[in-house]
Order: C-alpha cells, then structure tokens, then sequence
C-alpha cells in the first residue's frame, strides 16, 4: 500500500533491519527501485545500523524503517537522517509503548495487535500532503489513502469490534498516565531483564545492548538443548510464548504495554532458578 | 483483489443489480474490459435480470454477481446462466442463510458481518485450479489467493478474535439445524413481513415478488413524511435500523439469521398498528 501510494518517483529507500523491513523491501521491487541502503542481516539482524549518514537516493520518494523488530528485539533509539526525504515507519511492535514525535515521519502505521487491540486493525498516521489521488496505476481504490481519508475511514465496513477495544485501551493508557507514564513502566520493565541478562552466566541476550528494544528480549542460552529444556519447563511453570521465532530460535520474552512488572520479575525468578538448577 | 487474480484474459462480465455490484464493476475497469452485461438500473435495482441467456464475452475470465442485495432487498433465486465461464459470487448478505452448492461457483466470498461474525473477517471459498501464482502484474504479495492458499491463512496476523466468533456462529448454526433448518426458520420470517406487505393498504414493498430477499425486506410507505414518521416512531419503539439505506431512503428490515421470529412478529404488529393510527 506504501509503494502503490507514496512511490511517484518509483524509487524507494529501505533500512533492512529485521524481517517485516526485509519483506517490504522486496514488496516494493513489484512497484520500482527499492534500494537497500543499510542492513543489519550480516549479524543476524542482532543490531540497529548507524543511520546518520546514508546513501539516500536523491530521487527517492521515502526512507522506510520498521522501527521495532519484534523477532530480533532491536529498537531505533535515533531516527535515521532521511536529508529531508519524507520518513515510513512501521510501528507494530512499538506503538504507544512510549511518546512518539508524530511530525518527524511522514507515514506512520502499524498493526494494532500488540499494544492496542484486537488483530485486524492497522493505524495509519499520515502527512496530509501525502494523501493524493496521484497513485501508481492499478492501484485498487481500498488501497488509497485518500479512500480511506475522504471517508472518515468509513469507506467499507470497518472492524467495529476491534475500534472498540483500541478506544478502551487509549482510554485505559490514559488512565495509567499516558505514554510518559508507560515509557517508565516499559523501561522500568525492560531493565530488570536486561540487567539479569547481563549479570547471568547461563543466559545471555541476543542483542546489542544500545540497540535492545523495550518490548522484545531475545536471548539464549548458547545451547540449542538446553534452551528446549528452558522453553519448556517455563510452559509448565505458566510462562507462555517464551519460544523464540522459529526463524531464530532461542527465547523471547515479549513485554509490551500490558504485561505487568510482577510478570517480569516472576520470570527473572524463574531464570534464576533454572540457572541454579542448570549450573 | 477479484480482477488482480482472475483477469488472466483481462476481460470480465459484470451483471450489475446494486451498488456493490456496480462498485465491483467500476472497480474492475482499473484492470482489465469489464463489461456490463445485465443491469437492473433501470429501476433503482428493484429487480434480478433475466439471466437465462446473457451475452456472456468468449473471453470472459469469469462472471461476477452479487448474490443478495443488502440495500435494494433482491436475490438471485437462480444463478446466471454462464455458458461455462467462471462464476464469482460475493455472498457478504446471504452467506450460510441457506444451503448453497459452492460446486457452481468459481469463487464465492463475503464479510462475515451479516450472518457470521463481526465486521473485519473475510471468508474465500475458491476452486482450487484458481489459485495459481498468475497475477496481475503489480498484484501485491497479500492480495494474491496463492499467498493465503500456501500459508493455511496464516500469512499475515488473522483477525483471531472476529475468527473465533465466527467458529462459535458456526457451532451455533449445526446446534441450531445446520442451513436447512436455517432457511426454513428465514422463509418463515421472510414470509410473515412480505405477506403482511402483500396485504397492507399503507406498506409496499420495493422488490418484485420472485426476487424478494430472505435478509433484506425494503418496503415504503409511497409518502417521504410518513416514512419519516415510521421510522422515527419505530425507534422510539425499540426497533433499531429500520432505515432505508441513505441511497434509496424508505424502510428496510434486516432479518439476518441472528433475528428471531418474534422480532419479525413484533415488528409486524407495530406496522399494523402504525397503519390503523395513520389512515
């Protein structure tokens, strides 16, 4: 949808950091030049790369990061220098997990299902000059923005249900606080892994540390049967979906906005445990 | 989505009796020679075309149709005639309010948020020699069948709620009968409204009799204020929606699956009594 509405010059620039910024990259070659511009994939994705001077095509219609990535649990902590051209973030995994600065972008969207609501619906945020009928040819009407704009988004029959959710939980982030509030929460959250992460001698995250995200900790234990034993003795103990993706395996403890401090803790506990029991 | 699939030959028969019809047609001229070779326009969509022997296109890659017609209140009793070509259905109204033989299409699809689940699931029943990797040029990786086909519908995150009600509606349904019991208990309901339709010297009915909808029952009263008066009184009554469809203004009762007969009953009655007061 990004390419059909935003790609006017058909040349795109993608920072390939993970697998959802991978496969957009090549989704974009359908619609014109995308060029992969930087890459983490040489160290598994393990990293953020240094975006402050890149090769930005002079004639690309955008820059486009996933900002979060989820498999690999890295974070743009810096927005790349885009030298002006417009920025696309995809903000799935990171949404209202902390403020956002909404003017540096020109499209930001984003899956709901993590931090918001119920699978089934995406969040765009998009610049208004970004909205225009200029699309790509063969660009399907649904697949407009300026549909979707000039509806009040109502143009089909939305997924009622699950607009609902998210406004309980904009309410109930409110309620918390705000984002300022979750930020804290979140880093709050995130250090007592990382710490123990990094005080362990068993396990140990997968992740440079500047790069670490505040909602995905992957980490191992450098041994593939031992980390089978891990994942599922903590099923048993009710720890659920600790099971790194299966294209990375390891383990990933995923801890967004609703995930309390006390499951944190719970888990380190846990780790503890099993890295006494392991020694 | 339809047209970026099937097009292979670029040409397309539409047969227009509503407005999504119409929408699907115009939608299609994006990609390919749609051509408009039935149409109820002609008055404002009251009726189903004879569609015994149609010029259907030698080259035509399929023939599409829009089974019932939520806002006009028409049904295809009967399925076109295609001479061999392909037929695609969107049955968005009428899906699972009656046994349908899926053996007769090519490709049938609907929302669910009539009869099944909430708004935001899709559901594709396709004949598998449709599903090929023979797109359209510039057809995007998430709107090809083949994608959806290969990963079991688990290409993307699937709107796992709206899903899981679905499976409980379908639960529902066999508990409740399965499809033959299902029409039984809609031509049941369907036939109290158009009887008493049939009979009123008040009401009347949109839709020519042997192509009345079994979900959606259009009838008008012939005076745009007392119209408006029904349907402001109705509401006031607890009847919820009785609104003809901003297009063709009007009443309109909407007895999907989920309406009991008592609804039906009930609305009846205040019909009846609205015409005594309003003589």
């Amino acid at each position: 949808m990004i390419p059909m509405n935003l790609m006017k010059n058909k040349v795109a620039d993608y920072i390939v950091t993970g697998q959802w910024a991978k496969k957009a990259y090549q989704e974009a070659q359908i619609f014109g030049k995308a060029n992969k511009i930087a890459s983490s994939e040489d160290k598994t994705f393990s990293y953020i790369p240094d975006c402050s001077d890149l090769p930005i095509s002079p004639d690309a219609d955008y820059v486009y990061i996933c900002e979060n990535n989820t498999i690999y649990g890295t974070k743009f902590k810096t927005l790349p220098n885009t030298k002006g051209k417009t920025l696309v973030s995809d903000v799935s995994s990171c949404f209202l997990s902390e403020p956002m600065d909404v003017t540096k972008y020109g499209l930001v969207y984003g899956g709901v299902q993590k931090n918001i609501g119920p699978a089934g619906v995406v969040i765009v945020i998009i610049r208004e000059d970004l909205i225009t009928e200029d699309t790509l040819p063969g660009t399907p009407t649904m697949l407009k923005y300026k549909t979707h704009a000039d509806a009040n988004s109502l143009y089909n029959t939305p997924p009622a249900y699950g607009i609902y959710i998210c406004g309980k939980v904009f309410k109930w982030i409110q309620k918390f606080g705000g984002l300022d509030a979750m930020k804290k929460h979140n880093e709050e959250k995130a250090k007592i892994l990382y710490d123990f992460l990094d005080e362990s001698e068993l396990f140990k995250g997968t992740v440079r540390k500047e790069d670490r995200s505040l909602m995905n900790v992957p980490f191992i234990t450098g041994n593939e049967e031992l980390d089978a034993k891990f994942v599922k003795e903590s099923k048993a103990a009710g720890f659920e979906n600790l099971k790194g993706h299966r294209s990375v395996g390891g383990m990933r403890a995923s801890i967004y906005n609703a995930m309390p401090i006390e499951g944190v803790k719970a888990l380190v506990e846990f780790m503890k445990k099993f890295e006494v029991e392991n020694k």
